[in-house]
């Protein structure tokens, strides 16, 4: 792609986000944004910086920027600290915001209480979950992002069978897939929100160690190796018999895919391939019935109805401890929104991108079911890591 | 070692943490401390779990835990939300703190509002600061730990050399070098602190990619190879007369060292060789003189003025932009607290663990100088990543 085009239809791209995020401020009153999230920068600049975006309900956004490579522009401002924003703004003879939006989510108590006290007059708001809205339905230069990002991480996951080797622990192969996956471009840095999630570019759980119950909030767990990363791999070793679930995510542009595949050595048990089937139905039922004003509870109801149906309610989403959604959004961050879960209160709109991931654990076998990424379009959902969903057979050497 | 006595000297070991921090709320006239973080729940625990511990000023932490693998204890609650601490608190005849502490640097704002919400009579106070003292001198369990992870680090680092192959990039190499890390034990998983920072295992500057600026707050930048994370390897082919620095952090239990070596394909200028062997006399110095008591600020400050007697106080910490500190502690997080840089107010105690490193970016060749993590005795600085420091020459195959 020639670089100014590019440039080009980015900073247009960039325009629509602003755009789309001063339609939702209208309906909240707030006369300003800072926001001074990697996250959000990210969003409004298409870069990460050191600084702060300041978007006003009207016109363009400001960029204050402290740290880092950033395109000169009339609206950027090489500052030293944010206590600099008033006045510059005071300078352009823009007004001091009165209701004011900040990162709830994404700040620090300590910096939002500095950013809050740049105008002591203004009321500061909540404005993370305005931004996660906005962030979930993604522009036309996202969806290119998502479904390139997608089709090369595909194009790795159909290579982890090929770098198994006998006698492999969960642990062993998982740092091949992460060395494929880099060596294919993926930048490694794993984005995901809530400062109390972490991932170290995704997990492989073998056997068992599907059911172990992690702290962090994902679908499944795992035990981890270490008490300080309790998830993913055990460092067992992969025997006939088990199921091993594969699941590393993609990040080539700061985008985020999610997708997962299914090993085993040798045959599993009967239970284990009808739970693996029903979860392929479950994505095909969910793939169709996932149009634009589907609310996203009754995506996962369905689930679960048919998990119920087919007798395998009980080890559906994990066994002991059950995640309650199963699926997500993913752009920017690996969870962003919307939650396919029993209490979300949202609603599928066209252009989000969310990862769909029916998994069940059958005890002495392991976890099973794909994941893969699908964009919402107005014909239901496509498939942004198109791969075939049976079990893989990995060959013994 | 046997799981049994290492569970015992982990357990008398999170009972003197405990008891280092009692000690300083008492100065802050702290009642109790309420803390979420991962980073502070591991270093109570010594795991990572979801949920609170409570550390009251007198007595043994309380742990709720809403998630994650936990050993029972009579200390040890299983809850759903954090609105149930102050029942089970009242139940157990505990008096509900008037003076609480929460993590004012770990915590979003959002959850900082929840917590601070579960006394509304309690005045919430910052512990952030106070329990980055703490965890900055490290107890017996922690300097075990961090000398066999800088023993694993520097036996890693020893290896890269053998992986780099003719006509690699930086982001090449660096992925050979992730990889080997991961095979020799590391976790993968990086913790900074600061709700802006964030890295992938850690850097390789190739060239005058030594000198790009970075939004991130690490000594040395490197422009990266995507807007999306702009830090590191920016994909530039490896050149005879370049230096490549190489600053790859390892974590094998929880503990990251720092440890940076750099390399020439061929000769390099006398000016980058003289800049390194200056760092060398540096580290030298720094090494003797950085006995408890010392104020980090001197240590800085010698750093300086030695680059400067030396004629390289221009490219010191870097060019167009510098690093305003020539070291910094590591732990669970690689930058604990002490700063070694000119406005710290930090005293070197012992028990300290601190990397340093003094840089230098020589124009046309790259940068120079290399780190290591040490641990502060009574007799100066003694190395945790005992590995020759001379510039190492790449072999042409």
């Amino acid at each position: 792609m020639n670089a100014d085009i590019k440039n080009d239809v980015l900073l247009n791209d960039l325009k629509l986000r602003v755009h789309k995020v001063q339609n939702a401020m209208k309906n909240l009153r707030l006369d300003a944004l800072l926001v001074q999230s990697n996250l959000n920068n990210l969003y409004f600049a298409g870069r990460i910086f050191a600084g702060c975006t300041y978007v006003p309900c009207e016109g363009q956004p400001l960029f204050f920027v402290r740290r880092g490579a950033f395109p000169a522009g009339d609206n950027v401002f090489s500052i030293y600290k944010p206590e600099q924003i008033p006045g510059i703004l005071h300078d352009l003879g823009l007004a001091s915001p009165e209701h004011l939006g900040l990162e709830s989510a994404e700040l620090s108590q300590r910096n939002w209480q500095r950013l809050a006290a740049l105008w002591p007059d203004a009321e500061s708001l909540d404005a993370s979950g305005v931004l996660a809205s906005v962030r979930s339905v993604k522009t036309p230069y996202e969806i290119a992002l998502m479904k390139k990002t997608g089709s090369r991480h595909a194009a790795v996951v159909a290579r982890f069978a090929s770098v198994y080797e006998q006698g492999m622990t969960d642990q062993q192969w998982m740092i091949e897939m992460v060395h494929l996956m880099l060596k294919a471009g993926s930048l490694g840095i794993f984005r995901v929100a809530g400062e109390s999630m972490e991932a170290f570019m995704g997990t492989v759980l073998a056997g068992d160690n599907g059911a172990a119950v992690s702290p962090y909030d994902f679908a499944l767990g795992g035990a981890g190796i270490d008490p300080s990363y309790p998830v993913g791999q055990s460092g067992v070793r992969i025997e006939p018999g088990m199921t091993v679930m594969a699941d590393v995510a993609a990040n080539f542009y700061g985008y985020l895919t999610d997708c997962t595949r299914v090993y085993a050595l040798g045959g599993v048990s009967a239970r284990a391939r009808d739970a693996h089937r029903l979860s392929i139905d479950i994505h095909e039922t969910i793939a169709q019935r996932a149009i634009p004003g589907t609310p996203c509870s009754e995506l996962y109801n369905l689930a679960v109805a048919m998990a119920e149906r087919a007798g395998f309610a009980e080890c559906f989403m994990g066994a002991e401890r059950k995640a309650r959604f199963v699926g997500h959004g993913t752009g920017l961050v690996i969870n962003e929104q919307p939650v396919l879960g029993a209490r979300s209160q949202e609603i599928l709109q066209a252009g989000m991108c969310i990862a769909v991931e029916p998994k069940f654990v059958i005890a002495g076998v392991g976890a099973v079911g794909p994941e893969d990424t699908y964009l919402v379009t107005d014909k239901g959902l496509r498939s942004l890591t198109p791969l075939d969903r049976e079990i893989i057979e990995l060959q013994e050497i």
